[in-house]
């Protein structure tokens, strides 16, 4: 039986090299907008000067913290209304988004987002703000910007290593949608075509740095991973990930690109249809073939043992994780498989024991 | 380079057989609709009572009349304002919708879609009205149902040679997505699922016409179809079909079945990737062998022959169709390509003669 429930977001995109300041002043004339605020933080103002080149600030705003915290998104909201503005442009990374849509979720003032890295949040109406270093995050579409304006050229300054890792990232949340909470064929379909993107551009990255069709590619795949991750929730990866993080302190980046394969093998024989889709998208014979293929290509991390990470970790590691990992998962998670998957991870162990384990598992029911 | 615009139109899709009426009764409490009109045909009645049943209707309307001539909206707007209308719930096929979105168009009241067929309007922001015989259509996003609740149960009654044909529409609106004038790779992908899901439902349809699963599959197959085409636009087959129908009254479903796979043979060497995006959602080595086999299962009509058009109209076809096949279509159409098209489509010939021509075509250049 097909049943589903799938909130499909309204949004523009403009996407094209080079062309961002062009489409911002074209987009900025169609909106109607008299008195823009532009948001980007002081790293970000170069680009952002030439980026809003054809258009007229009522407003500059540079005051960008990381995790947005309540008192920063506070001042930039006073400043939006005490300045009458009626569109906000944040030019920058998901800092930045953030900060443009703290003050879109009191004001409703429409944000047009022009992304410089793959952070994604312009593609979603999530928003979080910090408050005495507590994090909430919520859901509410006056933040999801009208229009997101992607120019590869803005991500040249990106590091090919951090272009690598955050494109990985990227990759984690194309794979965990094929299983998250709120999986359906629409994000499914979405998030195949975010690992073709991504599997094609990230190589391509690595050869060339300065030339754009990988950094398209990965912008583009980037775009597809967070619309698909918004619409189906943090899976099973991203659990064992937060758990790696908030607890053990493990590096961001470096966590879920050591971590997806184990969870792609542990998972992937209980989705065959998913499991066929990624295949397809890597261009490979099976989807854990084409991810291993594209990390050795990245040199991708390969253990948790290399940051940081132990095997007195993996007890309370499986204790705090086991209880969040979302109940539609489509291999049942024991803390017994849990820890087999830890471990491997760990040394860096081939991932597809773990699959074997599964397959086995399955034909002896 | 990779350069696009693509506007996603933000809806709500309940997906679930059997479901209709719970998901209706659930949608008009979250809206919080108090004063609901009920748009259905009499002979969708019995059909929107069912659905209709978990709701309280203020007003019933089944004046629905192919094209929502002028008239027939104005007296269903004058119904709606007169009765404090905030919620259209329309349920039927395309005219149904069409009258539905004919409401909202004037008085901003917001559509509950349930379709009954394959037609696709609810997930497109376009209108029709006809005046003086005059179709006019236009683009609008107030007549986008904000919700479209799709139940396979509601297509049973549809016939089986009905079905096939409206799926083949379907179909040929994906296929046409992947080179119409707004092409972008996020419908291409929609379209690919699109294609996936109408190539797997259809002969489950033909095997067994009261099962769900093949119905399941088509409707959210015409889904996407509607979704990707009205992103994309009308490419080379619609074209051609709209002057074979409107010209030489050809009739609509099997000339689009008759004509898809020429059209697809024609452009298929010239757009490699699409040709293997569809390929793989046909799961067949290539595009054209998926879809002949697919006409094959479904014994889909093969010559316009058949359905009275005669090598005499192929010269006024070629001088009608030309000019409006858009610029951007992938093999440059000249009168000589498309006369033989024309000769191939019309006595079913072997569509992978003109597969052949181009590539010799291109390896000549």
């Amino acid at each position: 039986m097909l049943t589903f429930e799938h909130t499909t977001l309204g949004q523009r995109v403009l996407f094209g090299s080079g062309k961002a300041a062009e489409n911002l002043a074209a987009e900025t004339a169609r909106l109607g907008a008299k008195r823009v605020m532009v948001i980007a933080s002081e790293f970000e103002a170069e680009i952002a000067r030439k980026v809003t080149a054809g258009i007229e600030a009522a407003l500059w705003h540079d005051e960008v913290v990381m995790h947005v915290p309540l008192e920063v998104a506070e001042r930039a909201r006073t400043a939006a209304t005490e300045n009458g503005i009626d569109l906000i442009v944040c030019v920058g990374g998901g800092s930045t988004t953030g900060l443009a849509k703290a003050v879109a979720m009191t004001t409703g003032i429409p944000i047009v987002a022009v992304p410089t890295t793959y952070a994604g949040s312009e593609a979603t109406n999530v928003w979080g703000l910090t408050e005495a270093a507590r994090k909430t995050t919520g859901v509410d579409d006056k933040v999801l910007p009208v229009t997101v304006i992607y120019d590869a050229e803005l991500t040249l300054s990106l590091p090919v290593e951090m272009s690598v890792a955050s494109g990985l990232n990227g990759m984690a949340h194309c794979v965990d949608s094929l299983w998250g909470p709120r999986v359906d064929p629409i994000n499914a379909a979405l998030a195949a075509e975010g690992i073709r993107a991504l599997a094609a551009g990230l190589p391509a990255i690595k050869a060339d740095p300065s030339g754009l069709k990988g950094r398209e590619q990965a912008l583009y795949g980037a775009y597809l991973a967070a619309v698909s991750f918004a619409s189906a929730g943090s899976g099973m990866h991203h659990k064992i990930c937060h758990v790696l993080g908030g607890t053990f302190n493990l590096p961001h980046a470096q966590t879920h690109a050591t971590v997806l394969p184990y969870v792609l093998a542990f998972n992937a024989p209980c989705v065959p249809e998913a499991e066929a889709r990624m295949a397809a998208a890597f261009g490979a014979s099976t989807a854990l073939e084409g991810l291993q293929e594209l990390r050795t290509r990245l040199d991708a991390p390969k253990a948790l043992a290399d940051y940081g990470f132990t095997a007195a970790g993996i007890a309370e590691a499986v204790e705090v994780a086991l209880p969040v990992i979302p109940g539609n998962n489509p291999r049942p998670v024991t803390a017994e498989n849990l820890t087999a998957l830890l471990d491997a991870a760990l040394t860096g162990a081939d991932p597809a024991t773990l699959t074997d384990q599964a397959l086995l598992e399955g034909a002896a029911r």
